[in-house]
C-alpha cells in the first residue's frame, strides 16, 4: 500500500517523524515522503538533512515558495504547491495521502488529493488556535474523509462540523509531536558550542530563559511592534536569553528585525536538531513567546511557559503556560512568576508519546479499506 | 466601497446576475467583476456576452482552464487560478470578496480572499448535494466570514459547521438563482430557429422534452454508461429531445460522447441565454438529466423533473422533481409519469425571487462593517 | 546515457519518431520521453496512442495548455511548460535534452534545459519559414549547444547566428520527417471508411483534394477570412476534397469555424496516423493549404501541392510546389495547373528517409562527450 | 504611445534610470513600469524606494521569484514570470516593450512580448560576456524588433545574428547605465555613517579597496572556493575592504558564505543607493570583483579595477581593467599594481552619460512606426 505524506515545514516533520519512522518500518508500506514547501529551504532548517539522517528516502521534492513574505506571495506560492502536486500525485498514485494540522499551505495538499480522488487523512484537526490557521484547520477537515486527531475535543468539533454521522472517520491517536518528547532528558544537555548561533554569549550552564515568537498571522504589519514588547519584557528580568528566528510567514520580517536589533543582548539561533531544541527547553528556566510548542510539547515535559498573544488562543492547555497579552509589565511579571515557580508534572493531554505508531496502524488500515472501495468499485464496473 | 464577485461558470453568472445589477445600480458601490474559469471560454457558452449585453463593466479577466479534461488538469487550473487571484485582488483592493456556491475552482477565489485578509462573503454555502461539491462548499464556508444563504437549513448546517456562536454572520436571503425566473412565462416562446443546434429536426410548438446531464463527479469513467442508460430510456419514451452540452468537467467527455452517438434522433444544443434557457424549461413536458436547475429552478416555474442518480442528492426539493437512478426503464417509467403529471405549482423554497436586492443590501452592510474595523484597526496603530 | 526528448505536438511526433525508435533501439541509451503540450490532447490527435502503439515507453506527461486559444493563453501555457520541465529535468537528470524545431512552446524545453545546465541538442534550427516560428527557432538556436539540422543552407545560417567558430556544433543529418515517407506507396491505400470524418461524402477511389490549413500567426484575426478564400477557390475546382482540421495555435478558431460553415460541400477529418495521412496524399490530385508537409514530405513523395500564403516563406522548395496568396482566382489556377501536372519525380533536399539513425547516433556522440565533460569537471573538483 | 518597460533586478533600474527619466518627462509617453523579480525584493535592495524617490509611478508589480537559489527554481521563477507578464501586457496593452540586457528572468519578458504580438526593443544586445548571459542575450536578440546597443562592435554582432539586411533595426544609442555617472564625483563622498553594513569597521576617509563578487554562473558548486580564493588575495594587500553582497543567482549562496566568514576582518554591506555606489567607487584605491560594473561605469569614471575569472570575459574593455584568475598570489599582484598606478583617464567606449536621452528618442520613434504599421494593418482589415 502507498501511502503518501506532505512534509511542508520544519515544525512539521517534527511532528510527524515518529509517524514516518513507524510506516516506514511497516513492511507493507510504501512511503511515499513529498517534501515541499519551507521544509526545502536553508533558512529554515534543514528539514532535508534532517530527514536523510533518520533514514527516510526523499521521493519527491517541491519547490513552490514565492520570495517576498507577502499576503499575497503566500496565497501565490499556495497555488504553485497546488499546480505541482496535482502532478505529483498522478505519477505517484498513493493510495492515501496524509495532510498534517493548518499552514495554509497544507490546504493545496488536501485540495490535490480530494480533486485527483485520492483518499485524504488529516491530521491534527478539530483544535482552536485563534488565528487564521482555524479557517485553514477546519477548511482541510471538510475535505479530508479520515481524521485522525490528538484529543477527545478535538474529535468532537470535527464531529459537529462534519454533522455527526460519520463516527467512523474520526480516531483520537493522540499528538504524534509528543512522541518526540519521549527520553528527551535522558540525552546530554545541549552546550553553548552545540547552540552556535550569535549575539551575546550564552553560557547554557546557568539559568537562562527561551524564546520563540511567531508573528501573529492576522496583524502582521504590527508583528515588529509586538516583538518589542516581549523583547523589553524579557529583557527587564535580566537572564540570558535563546532566540530562536521566526518561520516562513508573512509578518516573520518584522519579528527578525526586532531580534536583529537585540543582537546586542540577546543570543539568536536559526535552529535546532528537533530534539536537541526540546533538550534545550527542558534546560531553560522559561519558554516565552507563541509557538504551539509552549503549550504541547512544553505540557508533557513540564517546561514552565509564558504564552503571550493571541496566536494559540483556544488551543488546550496543561498546567503549565500562563498567557499573558504583548504588554512589557505584564510579560515580566509572568516570566518573574513562572521561573519561580520551576518545572511542571507531566500533563498527558496531547499524547502519551505512543501516537507515531497509533496514526501509523490507522493509516494502514484507511488505505486497506480505501483501496478496497476502489477494487469493489473497479469489479463493479467490470460485471 | 469596492465589492469584488468573481464568476467561474457560464451557470454561476445566471446565478450571481441579479446580485449583480443591484450592486452595479447602487451609488456608492463599485463592483468589480472578475471573470475566469470556464466562465471564460467560448465553448462553454458566451457569459462574456451576456455580461456585456446586461451593461456590466469586466473589471478583470483570469484565463486558468487547463486543457484535458483530467483530474489532474482541474486541480493545475485551481492552482493557476490562486496564483492570479491573490495578484488581482492585490491590484483591485476590494473591501468585500464574493465567492459563489461550490464549484472546484471557487475554493481558489475563497483561499485568495482569505490568505489576502480581505474579508470574504459566501453565497449558497450550507446545502447538501451529494458529490464532491459538498466538500468544497463547506471548505468555504469554513474560510468565510459571512454566509448569504438560501434556506433555513442551510443556515442551521453553515451554523453547526461554524460551531453556532457566530449567528451574526448567517444571512437567509433565498437563492438569487430563482430571480432569473420572475417573469419568463410572460417572454416569448422559444422558436426552433431560435433554439439552433445540431442533430435531429426539433418542433418546439408541440411536446418534448428536456435533457440536461452532467458527470456525477465521483466517478467519471462511468460517465459515458451512464448517459447511455439516461439516453435509452428517454429514447424509449418517443417524445423529440432537446439535450444540452456539459459543463466543464472531469467526465463531461463521456456524457458528450453519448450525446454525439446519439445525435441521430436527439437534437443538441450548446446553449441559451439564461432567461431563454428557463422560458424552454416552461415549454417543455419534462426535464430529464440530474442538473440543480431541476430541483431549483424547476421548482419554482413548476416544471416536472425527472433527476437521475445522486448528483443533487441531500439539496432539498420542491414538489416537481421525482429521483430515479441510473436504470432505463426507472428513467422511462419516471418521465412517463411526470409528462401525465404536467405543471406543478409554484414553490418558493429557494426564494422568492427577491434575493439578488437582498443580497446586494447585505454585502454592502457587510463591506461597510468590515471597512470600519480596518478603519478601526489603522487608527489604533496610529494611537 | 539518459536523453531526454521532448514532445510536444502531433507533427513534432511524426517528425521524431524514427528518431525515438532508433535511440530506444540503442542498448546503451536510457530514452526519456516527455510528452507534454497539444501532444496530450485528444482533440489534437491520440499522439499518446500513437506512441504506445509503436512500443515507446512515455516517462513524463506534462498537461501545460491553456484553455482559450488567444496569445495570452500560449504565453501563459508556455510559463507553465517552463515551470514544470525544470523539475521534470530535476528528477529525470538526463544527460542530454532534445528540443525539436519552432514551436512556441519548444522555447520553454531549450529554457528549461539551459536554466538546468544540462546540454541542449536542438533539431531542424536554421531553417526559414517567414513567421514568428523563425523567431522562436533563432532563439532555441541561441540556447543550443547542438545543431542537427536538415540542410546545408540551414547549417549555415546556425553557424552565421553563432558567429562561425563552432563548427563542431553543427551536424547535417537530414530531416527525420522524411523518415516517414519511406514505402509508404507500398502500403493499402487509405478508404473512405478508414478515413472517417464528418460533412460531404468521399470517395476515395477517384481523384481528389487534401487541404491543410492553418492559421498565419501574424494575422491571426484574419484567419477566417483566408480561409475562405483557399476554401472558394478550391471549391471552383469542382474536385471532392478531404480538409484536415488546423493545430492548437493563435488563429485556428478562424479556420475551424471556415471549415464547420463548408461542410455542405467538403469532407472534414480530424487526423489519421502520421503514415495513413502520407498514404493519402499520395493518392489525392493535389495538396492546398500552408502546411510544412507540403514542402518537406511531399517533395519527396512528388505530390504536387500549391502551398497559400507566407506561412512557409523562405522554406527551401522542391520541384512540386506551386506558390500563391490568399487570393481564391489565383488558387483555383494553380490548383488545375498542378492536377494537370501530376506527380513529380523524388526529390531529397530535405533528407533521404535515413536521418533518424543519423540523428540518434549524433545525439549518443553528443551526450557522451558532454557527459565526459561533466565527469572531467567533477574530477578537476574533487582534486 | 505606450511604453512598457520591465525592471528586473536591482541593477537593471540603475541602467534604465535615464531612459526611464527621459520617457517619463515626454508629454506624449504613457510609461508603463512594471518591477518584477529581484526588483521587488528587501534583500536585493530596495528599488522600489528608488524608483519611488526618482518620482516614477509603478504600474504593475509581478512577484516571481521562487526560494531555495537553485538552477530548478531559477527556471521556475521564469516560466511564472511568463505567465504573469501574458497577463499583465494583456491588461495594459502597451504599443512597445522594453527589455533589457541578458538577466535569465528577462527572457520570459521578451517571449510574453513576442507571443503577445507587441513590438518589442532589446537594450544592450549584441554585447559577449562569456557566460550563460550570452545565450540569453542573443536568444533575446532573436525575439526582438529593435536594437538599441551600446557600442558598434555590438551593432555588428546583432545584424550578424539577425542576417544583416535589417540594419534599420539596430541602433547604437551608448549604454544608459554611463548616463548615471555623469558629475557624481560633485556629489560629497560616502561616509562610513552613510555607508552602514556590518563586519570590521571602516574608515572611508583613508585609502581602502572595494569588492563586489557575483558566483561564476556556470561553475555554481565551486562559488565558494573562488570567493575563498579573491578574498584571500585581498586580504593579503592589508588594505581595508568593503564588500558587497552578491544578486539573486544560482550559486550565490557561495559566496555568502564566504563573506560571512570573513566579516572578522572586512566590512559587508547590503547595498548603496545607486549614485552612492558609484561616488564610492570614485573613492576607493581599486574595485576588485567581476561585475560589469568594472567594465562599464568604471571605464568612465576611471576607477582602477581588478576583474576575476571568466564573467566578463568577451567584454569590450577600457585600459582600467586587469584580468586575473581566481588565483590567491595574481589577485594580490594585481591589485598592488592597480593601487600603485591611481585613477586612469576616462573612457566613453560604452556611452557619453547621454545615451538615456538617446534611447527615449529612439524608443517614441519605434513605437510610433509599430503603431502606424497597427493602424494600417486595422485599415487594411476593414476594407
Amino acid at each position: 500500500m502507498k501511502i503518501c505524506v506532505c512534509v511542508t515545514a520544519r515544525p512539521s516533520y517534527s511532528r510527524l517523524r515518529s509517524v514516518l519512522l513507524a510506516l516506514h518500518a511497516m513492511p507493507d508500506v510504501d512511503l511515499q515522503l513529498v517534501v515541499c514547501a519551507s521544509a526545502l529551504l536553508e533558512r529554515y532548517g534543514s528539514v532535508v538533512q534532517q530527514i536523510e539522517a533518520d533514514g527516510l528516502p526523499i521521493t519527491e521534492r517541491v519547490w513552490n515558495v514565492l520570495e517576498g513574505e507577502t499576503l499575497e506571495t503566500a496565497a501565490r506560492g499556495t497555488g504553485v504547491l497546488l499546480m505541482d502536486l496535482a502532478s505529483c500525485f498522478r505519477r505517484l498514485r498513493p493510495d492515501l495521502v496524509v495532510a498534517n494540522a493548518d499552514r495554509y499551505e497544507v490546504l493545496a495538499v488536501a485540495q490535490a488529493a480530494r480533486y485527483s480522488e485520492i483518499p485524504l487523512a488529516h491530521l491534527q484537526g478539530g483544535e482552536v488556535t485563534g488565528s487564521i490557521d482555524d479557517r485553514v484547520r477546519d477548511a482541510i477537515t471538510q475535505l479530508a474523509d479520515v481524521h485522525l486527531v490528538s484529543t477527545a475535543r478535538a474529535a468532537q468539533r470535527v464531529l459537529t462540523m462534519r454533522y455527526a454521522n460519520l463516527g467512523r472517520g474520526v480516531v483520537i491517536t493522540g499528538c504524534p509531536s509528543i512522541d518526540l518528547c519521549v527520553g528527551v532528558e535522558d540525552e546530554p544537555p545541549v552546550t553553548a558550542d552545540e547552540l552556535g548561533g550569535a549575539g551575546a554569549r550564552m553560557d547554557l550552564s546557568g539559568p537562562f530563559l527561551a524564546l520563540l515568537l511567531h508573528p501573529t498571522t492576522d496583524t502582521h504589519a504590527q508583528s515588529h511592534a509586538e516583538a518589542i514588547a516581549v523583547l523589553r519584557g524579557v529583557q527587564a528580568t535580566g537572564w540570558p536569553v535563546v532566540a530562536f528566528w521566526p518561520g516562513n510567514e508573512a509578518g516573520a520580517d518584522g519579528v527578525s528585525k526586532a531580534l536583529r536589533e537585540s543582537q546586542g543582548w540577546l543570543h539568536t539561533v536559526r535552529n535546532l536538531a528537533p530534539r536537541r531544541f526540546l533538550r534545550l527547553l527542558t534546560q531553560c528556566q522559561c519558554l516565552v513567546g507563541n509557538s504551539s510548542v509552549g503549550i504541547r510539547e512544553c505540557s508533557y515535559l513540564g517546561v514552565p511557559v509564558v504564552n503571550v498573544g493571541g496566536r494559540q488562543r483556544g488551543r488546550e492547555r496543561g498546567p503549565n503556560v500562563v498567557d499573558v497579552g504583548f504588554v512589557e509589565s505584564d510579560i515580566y511579571n509572568a516570566v518573574t512568576r513562572q521561573v519561580a515557580h520551576g518545572r511542571y508534572a507531566r500533563w498527558e493531554g496531547y499524547g502519551d508519546g505512543q501516537a507515531g505508531q497509533r496514526v501509523a496502524e490507522t493509516l494502514v488500515v484507511v488505505g486497506r479499506s480505501a483501496g478496497q472501495a476502489r477494487a469493489t468499485t473497479e469489479r463493479a464496473r467490470v460485471l
